[in-house]
């Protein structure tokens, strides 16, 4: 059965998944690219083939549909501009329909190399539905920010989620923890950490007979 | 040169140090045991003599002195119960001078074992100037709660931090990174997970000219 899985979403010592403010300049607030540095590493010539390397691969493994939230696709205000087409250029890394949870839903937006873009102001399950209908036989991803991460956890519709907990303290930002107390009665939690510093999480559904 | 450590601090992945609401009959809130059930683990016969071990270990070694907080000393309201002597009987685990941070000091207790509680209402600076001079060669404990951790990490008077991250989300309680953001300036941080699922991370104060 297809699962619904959050793959490499970043968080920091402190479980902030964003800094702020977030702007056009400043796509992840305070934070910059300090959440995602060890997954950019991987990608060098002769980089490591080892933990990070791993788990950053996994990102695009099985997916057959994205969800995200309105404050992934863009800046505050995006909602504004009529030609916003999010952060990723004209061939979105996303090569699925993409589903964008906002409350002022536009008409889809069609990109390079198989993203489309969809707006949708429904709720966690029925965006998962219409997105699991997309998907077929493959995962849907939650692709995160915070927000819509936890929002998704909390609803109990996610499966397993691989957190890379960075080895820095932000402070401030959109958390990602909050509201999900006793989490670990619904999921096994397993860690490891990679010479990189960054402990890599991966949380498992429990089997209601387990 | 003596330090001032932390070791042994508990805290959720969500970085509660403790649950709430305090109480006589439930002195970690809502969080029980759970933060320590770990260490309790290594105590029993035959276990491990692994990770977890070996960082529970380091407890009580090398401290010449301890520095708590009001609530890590006694429940909300024990200021207004004289007879009032701690959690941990006539003979505490602390073995030294121990001086719980108070804004209402009292006299100091002597106990058995060689812990002598001293009361005392002043700026941390002051407070660890104290507990060094009775500490002399030897290091100086930061015991906890996270109030007191982060108050003395925040004024750059710690050198060293043993954290224990305990697989689950607490959701509520004492937080110990607040007011901590950029940590990773000042510390070096290394961590490593335990087979039990606990991650050790051990911060080290990085040295001015490094
Ligand atoms: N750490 C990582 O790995 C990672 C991954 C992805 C993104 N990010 C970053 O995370 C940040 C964004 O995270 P975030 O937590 O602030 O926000 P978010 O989860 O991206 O978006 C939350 C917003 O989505 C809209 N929304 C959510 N559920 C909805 C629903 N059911 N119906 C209609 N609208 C809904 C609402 O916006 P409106 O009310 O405005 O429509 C809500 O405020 C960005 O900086 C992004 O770059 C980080
Ligand atoms: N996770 C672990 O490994 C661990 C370790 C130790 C303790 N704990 C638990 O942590 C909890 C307590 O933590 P907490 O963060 O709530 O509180 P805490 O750090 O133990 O105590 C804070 C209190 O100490 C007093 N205080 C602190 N600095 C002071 C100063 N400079 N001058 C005068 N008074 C000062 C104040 O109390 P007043 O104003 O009331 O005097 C303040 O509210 C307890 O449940 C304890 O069992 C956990």
């Amino acid at each position: 059965m297809p699962l619904v899985r959050v793959t490499n979403f970043a968080i920091s010592l402190d479980g902030y998944g964003a800094g702020e403010p977030q702007s056009l300049e400043a796509p992840f607030g305070h934070a910059g690219m300090k959440l995602h540095e060890w997954r950019f590493a991987t990608w060098r010539p002769g980089a490591p083939n080892g933990v990070d390397a791993l788990f950053g691969r996994q990102y695009d493994v099985g997916f057959g549909a994205e969800i995200m939230g309105a404050n992934k696709f863009g800046p505050p205000g995006w909602q504004d501009d009529p030609d916003w087409r999010g952060w990723w250029g004209e061939d979105p890394p996303f090569h699925t329909p993409t589903y964008v949870l906002t409350h002022r839903p536009r008409e889809p937006l069609e990109m390079e190399g198989g993203t489309t873009f969809h707006f949708l102001s429904t709720s966690p399950a029925d965006a998962l539905a219409i997105a699991q209908e997309a998907a077929g036989d493959l995962d849907v991803r939650i692709g995160g920010g915070a927000t819509t991460v936890r929002t998704f956890v909390a609803a109990g519709l996610v499966d397993h989620l691989h957190l890379a907990m960075v080895p820095l303290v932000l402070g401030r930002g959109t958390l990602l923890w909050e509201g999900l107390e006793g989490l670990e009665e619904q999921f096994h939690i397993e860690s490891v950490v990679a010479p990189s510093g960054v402990v890599h999480l991966s949380l498992t559904r429990r089997s209601p007979d387990a």
